[in-house]
């Protein structure tokens, strides 16, 4: 099954995703394509990278994950193809893929060197024939000129002690469910079963639930959720917009003396 | 053909949809994914159920329609599958089901009561994979726990004399036409030729057309809609805007005196 | 490949699209139906003639393009289907499709005459199953009644002089990038390698770059897009908000005296 998932920040109201669908169709008209989000902010990598992370690994292996999201990326920023954890990804070298998993690359190649082409819209031009290509089982090395490796980025990291976990929210998602990069097995491995306070905004909490309805409509649920990150709630309401926090804003859950 | 549709509140700029997708495509490669819409308003039972019960029935019979609106529920909600004028679905027994039909189950089990397990995403981890199993064939009673029956809530009624229909709007649509809950049915019976006054807002108009465009830009147009709902819009205009009109408005039409 | 897709002002939080894709389905469920936007102004057929004809072209030959926007028209304006550069196109007879080409049609039947329905919702009722029908290998002239001539509307046209192009902004995509309708191969014959000026709105510049990052953030940049049209953009930012510029902006070149 070749499936090719489309993530962009292209919109949804004009030709460009539906430019790049024409173009995979044309390639191989038997490939699966399945929409990511087209709603990605303008060039928005940390965004872009938070909802590529938390999904790609529910494809199945094989699966080619086209990334058109700061597609030009900066000056001397190049296409790349590159296999991580047996899954494919195209886009551009801007540091995104780096934010999608500690491992190393499996394979890795720079795009548009055979026949090189000059394009404002490397996601058609470029991206989207390498995508089905891959799909179709064309291997990375014979797209284009190997390489050594991709741009990283440092994310911002947690900082945890046997005191405290200081974290912050890495996305506000759409209903206004504020998550963090606190990781429920870092939590689990420093509470060992001490008491906590969880602090954020002006608020204190002692309790993380096990679901949103163990709350009542409208009071603050905090839960693990199922990527295995804290993530700060108000049941049927929008965390963001009633806790007054956003991205970025900081978390921290601090033990209790023993 | 195994078809299975999506209806969500999720959203479009998270990984949410896509995991439930890719849940579905790990499960049965071969199963065709619709979606239905990711727009509901967060929790909004009642704005899906407009939209399920208007469109469930134009799929093919056998057709499998996953709802991931409120998801969790209340407190002690279950997820449940269930068979319902010969199409399938299954989400959580929140009261949802219960609006888009008056006709009895076909079949009903409560799911995740073989092998139970723990998730705030039921959507993925629950729904999506019984979704799947149904529409690969295997049988509601496969899936779970029977149950006598699942939640039904009260809808607003329409009341309906001799003299006198009075309804309400149930839906505002995206481009603010008013749909309102009286059937053309019912008005065909009531009016017998008779004359009539449709009044909302400070409004009365004494006539239904057939189609939008036998008025002119600007002006109201009321019709009875492809869902045989009374549907008062504005001819290329907004009215939910213009008319000052939401959802849960009045809407009345009174008959002539003989 | 039998390809249907669809381009529409229905929005995505009701029934509409899903009901269209449900009909297509029910007639012929091989069909891939591919969506190109459903996020086009009510009714505005000059949004929708862009996109379109941005597009068509980059599908399969033979792919049927259902058009569901303004698709009740004004009084007198009928359903209609038509083949025009080897692509199939369902839709209301509004000037819509004569926005897209030039090029004469090579079919052309009126829809609707063959046992003819009373609908307000044509994009199901006679969009659907005739796009269905045409993807599944019936002809145009079995759809309906062979027509003369489809509408056309003079869309605004670019003046072009030795000495000057004038122009207009014809799309400000979903970014704020400002698309005009001056074409790269007016722009090359005319110029000549003579120096030019680019004038819009306050601003005066001397130079089309051929790639965005070119620029710096925030700096503006200039560029023949991927559709050969002048196009005007802020490096990671918002061109028409930082502009002051929006749809129907002029837009001028002027060339360097000798």
């Amino acid at each position: 099954m070749a499936i090719v998932t489309l993530l962009t920040d292209s919109g949804e109201s004009d030709h460009y995703v539906a430019a790049i669908k024409a173009k995979i169709i044309s390639v191989n008209p038997g490939i699966r394509i399945e929409d990511i989000s087209h709603k990605i902010g303008p060039s928005d990598i940390g965004h872009a990278a938070f909802v590529l992370r938390s999904v790609f690994r529910d494809f199945p292996k094989g699966t080619v994950h086209l990334v058109g999201v700061d597609a030009c990326g900066n000056r001397g920023d190049v296409p790349i193809a590159l296999q991580l954890e047996d899954h494919f990804f195209v886009g551009c070298d801007n540091g995104l893929f780096g934010l999608i998993t500690e491992k190393s690359h499996q394979q890795l190649a720079e795009l548009n060197t055979i026949s090189p082409i000059q394009t404002t819209f490397p996601e058609r031009d470029i991206f989207a024939p390498a995508a089905a290509k891959l799909a179709s089982g064309m291997s990375i090395t014979n797209l284009g000129r190997p390489m050594p490796a991709f741009k990283r980025m440092i994310d911002r990291q947690v900082k945890a002690t046997k005191k405290q976990i200081v974290g912050t929210v890495v996305r506000v998602d759409e209903t206004g469910n504020l998550i963090t990069n606190i990781p429920k097995d870092v939590f689990d491995l420093l509470s060992a079963n001490k008491g906590y306070t969880i602090q954020f905004g002006g608020e204190k909490f002692r309790k993380i639930q096990t679901h949103y309805n163990q709350s009542e409509q409208g009071e603050c649920c905090i839960v693990f959720n199922s990527l295995g990150l804290l993530e700060i709630g108000i049941y049927k309401g929008n965390a963001s917009q009633l806790l007054g926090l956003e991205y970025d804003s900081v978390v921290n859950i601090t033990f209790d003396e023993p």
